[in-house]
């Protein structure tokens, strides 16, 4: 097996565990930092590993477009291309061709779609997605996926789940590579008769991880919280479980609870550019005015570069000013603290505190 | 004195000496990267510090505008409001005032002028701009003065480079600081007679240093030399000399051979956002498409992170999906550069190899 799993600790349903890939062995629960074009936007590698990051992701959907994955292998791998040597999991580009709506149309061949870049006429299926992941090189790809819109009504969802559960089949067929695992990615809608029947499907296919694809898609928190209680029981505990596209840090708590080990989301430094910080009560817009004169570091005692050595004054400074610091110095706090997050989450699991953990989480970030 | 040159070696009229500051001692000739609103356009001071980066400039008028001096002086002065902890240089804001063209009425007095951010009426003076660099508390100031337009005719030539000496001594006057040194700057326009009587009246008043404003204003390169060659000989060997806004290679290495110290550009960095890279033949438009499969670095050979870590072909891609970091990697390169040619050139004044060095520089330069 190219990517393993193994569970260390156990607390009231949170799990920590490491995951061992051709790039390293890593902590889990984790968070991936999102390099949607082959970069974490605004970012150097050095910066990512410096505050604790381990596997990053990157778009398949996006590398395929620009600058075509023969150009990623021609210059040895995703890794070498971007510099960044520990894992990388890509996805399959199923989300993304499925959110471009009406440009796309979808056959049980797979997904013919028109590129949003110069509106060209291009085709992904789950063979396509496996020859643009394995060109690519990346440690984890994930299958080929129908992502669900919400709401959908039962019947629609039924019959997408059993094709994804096909085009599983069809990825894990075609897919072949020494230094390269693959994920299933469960679906089946907000119904949880489907996602446990996807979940049965995928297990039976014995993937190196399973992906939990489709929430955080509109639905309301509480249900999201409610079908990942009744999927992750019908995934295997030797195996990584991945919830993907979800990055809030009640979100992130929340799934662990549920024993998630992975998650994703372009959330941490996409508000970052856009002025916001993420702290342990809840969100600050740095670039308000009443920042103007405050020489205190966004979160005090936070130990990321950018509290340790910048004001909110001259980062609201920056912003004001329009300069690419700003974005910077943001994004690395956001990330930081994320991950942070994780550690001291993942080490609550150890001590066995993980209950207490939660409390405390809730009591702060709800005055927020 | 709180800022002294001490000449080291001489060789065919360019020389080598070390600056002392109040943030440290450095090397002369040396260039010094552009932070026009407390910050060098996308980089982190650990940036600047790590490729060599010795004094920074920030400029006065765009402080004054945003934040506003008083807010740099509240957070500590403009070396901690960034982060900075090597040397800072703050022009006068008179080249950015009087670049505002019909938006400025001068006087005797001073300059009245409307804010390029939001119309509103401003004052500079000598004082006003001395109170400005005083609260930001840079290591060295510069003498608030009037960079004369080019081409301009004899008598205004006059009448302005006898008013910036009357200005340069209101701004001896009013500066006290033990923390801060002052330059003068001399000025006399494209008139050889003038620009010694500029020199003599600033040498009279004995200032920590001398800038040389008013070159590279639109004139000729070849004019340029020649004026730098019939002005740096009135200024005396103990002082620092600093040849204002100038930031080639090429005008870097005759200014070197004319007996200049100092320089700065926002060139550099403002050129690599435009995907234009500074390589010792020439200039590189890594953008372009001939560079689309080119695996190689920037420059081979190149010592900086950018050439160490990344491919033309990479930063290309970067460059055509607008990714922020392209942005970082190009002025690092173009940074770093610029600095490592500064310490060719300072070792080759002391192999007693410049007249060499100079020549060869000129055989690749002009291939390009």
């Amino acid at each position: 097996m190219v990517i393993t799993y193994e569970q260390q600790a156990e607390c009231d349903g949170a799990r920590a565990g490491i995951l061992r890939t051709p790039h390293g062995t890593f902590k889990t629960p984790m968070f991936m930092p999102v390099g949607t074009q082959a970069t974490v936007k605004t970012l150097t590698p050095e910066e990512l590993y410096d505050m604790g990051a381990q596997v990053i992701l990157s778009n398949t959907y996006h590398l395929f477009l620009r600058p075509g994955h023969d150009l990623v292998q021609e210059a040895g791998g995703l890794h070498k291309f971007m510099n960044w040597k520990q894992a990388i999991l890509t996805d399959s580009g199923g989300f993304q061709v499925f959110s471009l709506g009406q440009m796309r149309k979808i056959t049980e061949e797979g997904v013919t779609f028109r590129s949003h870049l110069d509106g060209s006429k291009k085709f992904l299926s789950p063979e396509v997605s496996m020859d643009i992941q394995m060109a690519l090189d990346s440690d984890i790809a994930m299958a080929f996926d129908e992502c669900i819109p919400y709401p959908s009504d039962y019947e629609y969802t039924q019959m997408s789940t059993e094709r994804t559960s096909r085009w599983a089949a069809r990825c894990l067929d075609h897919h072949h590579s020494d230094t390269q695992g693959l994920f299933g990615i469960v679906q089946g809608g907000m119904y949880k008769d489907l996602r446990k029947q996807s979940c049965q499907d995928l297990v039976d296919m014995d993937f190196d991880g399973y992906g939990i694809g489709g929430l955080s898609v509109g639905e309301s928190k509480d249900i999201m919280y409610d079908i990942l209680e009744h999927t992750t029981p019908y995934l295997p505990k030797d195996k990584a479980r991945y919830l993907m596209g979800v990055g809030t840090p009640d979100c992130l708590l929340e799934g662990v609870a549920r024993g998630v080990d992975m998650f994703d989301c372009v959330f941490p430094t996409r508000v970052a550019r856009n002025g916001m910080a993420m702290t342990h009560t809840g969100r600050l817009t740095v670039r308000n005015a009443k920042y103007a004169h405050d020489f205190h570091p966004i979160e005090e005692g936070c130990q990321c570069y950018t509290c340790r050595n910048y004001s909110r004054a001259y980062i609201r400074h920056l912003f004001k000013a329009e300069e690419l610091l700003a974005y910077r110095l943001v994004s690395i706090h956001n990330l930081y603290f994320l991950l942070q997050f994780m550690r001291d989450m993942r080490q609550s699991i150890f001590d066995g505190t993980f209950r207490q953990f939660r409390q405390d989480f809730w009591k702060r970030y709800q005055d927020a």
